[in-house]
């Protein structure tokens, strides 16, 4: 039986796809809290399936019913609808509520937050280091924090009950709580994370645009695959990440291509000795990394 | 039971790594066959640990002995030595021998086969669509080609009789024959295994090169697991596959390296639309790829 250290009676889920939909799937099955679990859906469709795929306690259909008595409010929607969120529920949050997101990056939404919501509710920026190219609530599953990283990034003036029920939440959900702050974290975030992604789309979209493409793609095979997974994730919150990111995302591109165009140099004038020291050293790194942090990934 | 359209007493592995000694199990499981399987390895502690784990029924540490009496030479080493290997055995095959190969890269091996072998063998190059990222007769698998494509490639003038011999053989252990041209094969792979190979590789060296990498290595989840794997491959076999590949991967890095310009711009100008149509294209492409080709990666 889970304990929150300060008392939560209600959480509310703002959108129900794969990763709110995932957080309302590990709330209840962690099932140690009195606490209702709400979610705000826009369609009574999504609300049917919710309540049939069990996600929540309850759907409300509008922002303010939902946000109305909730300790906890949780944004799960596109990063890029934070924002208009954030304007609408402010002036309708309970005093002493903890406001929190699970967007891919933080500095763009810690700024909305400070900008729209009263001084009498705590922010507390979240993200959660999981997902899968699959999106929307079907794909949703209670394990998938399990054993996970999840960032949080403390607002100004976030009160320390706020902080707490945050790492009571995390670890409800079989995460663990890493506090960063929102430039360290979209630093980050935009060389382990980003950088593949825009990686796996170029290598996906220079290879299929290929005259050759109907010839070569009999062979691809699990590398192929493997390289091109993130590829697959949602267009829209891949766009989002790479606008609410820009400069570092950037930057890591410049940094990764610089990396790239010596590895082609090498190739080019078949440096034997140059090219199996830096195979070396990838493999290497790569190991030791797998070592201390891969097996969760 | 399987039945060789062409009678072969003898199959010859030379070389008893990942490839080499998961066809011999593949070969020794499939038990369709009386013939003796021989495999030649440098070292008696190599001998040893092949008799132990059961890839082949018989070893030897001289090649002109192993190549005795062979009906299918079968050389699995690194790509570098597959040239030396065919100029000692060149003079000492038996007249209709059928020599293949497993390297990643076919053009040169090709010349290297019109080189030193007699007119009175058949060549027919070979390449497994498939590996992992270990290496070594101890990662060897009885399952690693089911339901692979496996290339051939007949050197001039092969016979009708030495081709179905390799198609007997690719089929026997479980994968898919798949005739191409070695330059053809060579552009190929190029683009769907040796640059994301030298992608993969690419994108360790620039992100755990950093400074901030030991703050950034927490973070890094499943994405980058996927996107790095290749990068793990052994490097002398990630050198040998550039030096033998030089040109089509260069211009490979070429393509690839004006696709991520492209996006880099959408980026830094954050421009939404083309942004989100990218991805989507991309997410497209794969998703084609995937439901036509992937089950199998």
């Amino acid at each position: 039986m889970f304990h929150w250290s300060v008392g939560v009676r209600r959480i509310v889920i703002v959108g129900l796809g794969l990763i709110g939909g995932s957080i309302g799937l590990a709330l209840k099955r962690s099932g140690g809290t009195d606490s209702e679990l709400v979610g705000y859906v826009r369609t009574p469709e999504a609300g049917d399936r919710a309540l049939a795929l069990g996600v929540v306690d309850r759907v409300e259909h509008s922002l303010s019913a939902a946000v109305g008595g909730a300790d906890v409010v949780i944004l799960a929607t596109p990063v890029t609808a934070i924002k208009g969120i954030l304007a609408e529920i402010g002036p309708r949050l309970p005093e002493g509520c903890l406001v929190t997101d699970v967007a891919s990056t933080k500095s763009e939404v810690m700024n909305w937050a400070e900008q729209y919501l009263p001084p009498t509710v705590d922010f507390i920026g979240g993200h959660p280091m999981a997902g899968k190219e699959l999106s929307g609530m079907d794909a949703a599953e209670a394990d998938l924090f399990q054993g996970r990283i999840y960032c949080l990034v403390p607002g100004r003036g976030a009160s320390a009950d706020a902080v707490q029920v945050a790492v009571d939440l995390v670890r409800q959900i079989g995460a663990r709580p890493y506090f960063t702050t929102a430039s360290e974290h979209d630093e980050c975030v935009a060389a382990i994370s980003h950088l593949p992604l825009v990686v796996s789309s170029a290598l996906v979209l220079a290879t299929t645009q290929s005259a050759h493409w109907s010839g070569m793609s009999a062979l691809a095979a699990s590398g192929y695959r493997d390289m091109t997974r993130l590829a697959a994730q949602h267009p829209q919150m891949a766009r989002d990440i790479c606008l609410t990111n820009r400069e570092n995302i950037v930057h890591w591109i410049d940094l990764f291509t610089a990396e790239l165009s010596r590895l082609r140099q090498l190739i080019e004038v078949g440096d034997e000795v140059e090219l199996q020291r830096s195979f070396r050293d990838a493999r290497e790194a790569r190991r030791r990394w797998q070592d201390e942090h891969g097996s969760g990934g």
